[in-house]
């Protein structure tokens, strides 16, 4: 008797930016292990389940990654339907493919449900085109978790050719702002920092990239943040004026 | 009287990765502007719309842009909750901002509603995770319309440091491919195309980048595929020898 695990993105963070596949899996699991940051909300979704936090929070400690594939699997033996609910998109920046891997390891069925990643939503929710004719044709997502790995595949892009976008990057966007305008990115490149996205929350700080690493920003509370850099942002000024009450949760501390 | 436009995404393909929110839009509509290649299914979700499909599709004749939003700003000044949907997410290479812009010049207040992109989904729902430790840390994601600006996004990136997504690109995937091994790729670097992906009709092909640009993919039929390269890739292969079941759609044409 095998059970089934289902890897699911939960989306920014709202629980109606999960999809229907999302919650059809969510109503009908067994078991939900759940990341920290995933909302209670989403969570009191489930109806008939055990649910389990089982990290992750920048700073806190949590369920490590081995215990989490332990669980997945030893529930699975016993054929439950398991939902592994993880913010944004599980195969971004996530570990959703460790998990996928010790699962077929282990010989458990699976599958993969796609989520709404914060690298693409937190800049819309906040009225930034990750993309924009004539500014820009692509972008990049980065970990800015480590300083060096995000530098080396952010140090030869043109400056200023596209826009980038930073995950958990907070604590190193003081390094990053200065690595980018010594390869040539101009200092009043728009930028901006999205706190928590898609949650009733969120904040939003724009500026320029020299100003970036100098903002004052709560770093230690754990609250995820969305670096956006590049030309791109500038529209959400021009957006911003007209309808400000559409976007007031992205906009309420915005400049 | 002023309405409201909701600029929708639809997700990669099926109605169930619609997110909620974007099924309440389009079910409360007055209007419906649809993307060709938004399927019929999620179009009939629409309970009391009018529905018009205002292009685009690769290489045929459509509705052209300022007739759009013509169209919005017209109908939003008789007050009607109007849904421009569109494929994947409004502001990744969709000209979301641009009809933003348009609707912000013009006073009509508006949202946006992110959907899932197929930059990240067509990958994930083939097996393929964009990022994974130790491999990748991050990815681009670029445009393959214009292969000479695509060109120059990726030129400067160091050889097989992170992995790239290029979307419309089907027709350019072989000057795209040797451009990259010019600039130090491994002719060897995994590589796939997903074909319409998140539909019934997904097909994947996966190989190696310097078979990239001769494998022979039907261009003409306007189908949308997606181009990922990087050694992330090759998990796919592990991912998919266990559970071809649950990835069978996906894996129809794989290799």
């Amino acid at each position: 008797m095998t059970g089934f695990v289902s890897l699911v993105g939960a989306g920014p963070g709202d629980a109606d930016l999960l999809t229907i596949r999302a919650v059809n899996q969510i109503k009908h699991a067994d078991l939900i292990l759940y990341d920290a940051l995933v909302s209670p909300e989403i969570v009191s979704l489930a109806t008939n389940s055990q649910c389990f936090c089982v990290g992750k929070r920048a700073g806190s400690k949590s369920v490590n990654q081995e215990t989490i594939n332990r669980l997945m699997i030893r529930s699975a033996r016993q054929g439950k339907l398991i939902v592994r609910l993880k913010c944004g998109d599980p195969f971004v920046l996530g570990r959703g493919g460790e998990e996928a891997l010790a699962l077929t390891r282990a010989g458990v069925p699976f599958e993969v449900v796609p989520g709404i990643t914060s690298a693409v939503a937190a800049a819309s929710l906040a009225g930034i085109p990750v993309t924009h004719r004539g500014i820009a044709s692509g972008f990049i997502v980065v970990s800015g978790h480590a300083d060096s790995i995000c530098g080396s595949m952010l140090d030869g892009i043109a400056a200023n050719s596209l826009t980038i976008v930073v995950l958990m990057g907070l604590k190193n966007r003081n390094t990053i702002a200065k690595r980018l305008m010594k390869k040539g990115w101009r200092s009043n490149t728009p930028a901006a920092i999205v706190l928590a996205a898609g949650t009733p929350t969120t904040q939003v700080w724009q500026g320029r990239l020299d100003e970036l690493g100098v903002e004052d920003i709560d770093t230690v509370s754990g609250i995820p943040g969305t670096i956006v850099i590049g030309d791109v942002v500038g529209i959400r000024s021009l957006l911003h004026k007209i309808e400000p009450t559409r976007l007031t949760a992205a906009a309420s501390a915005g400049s």
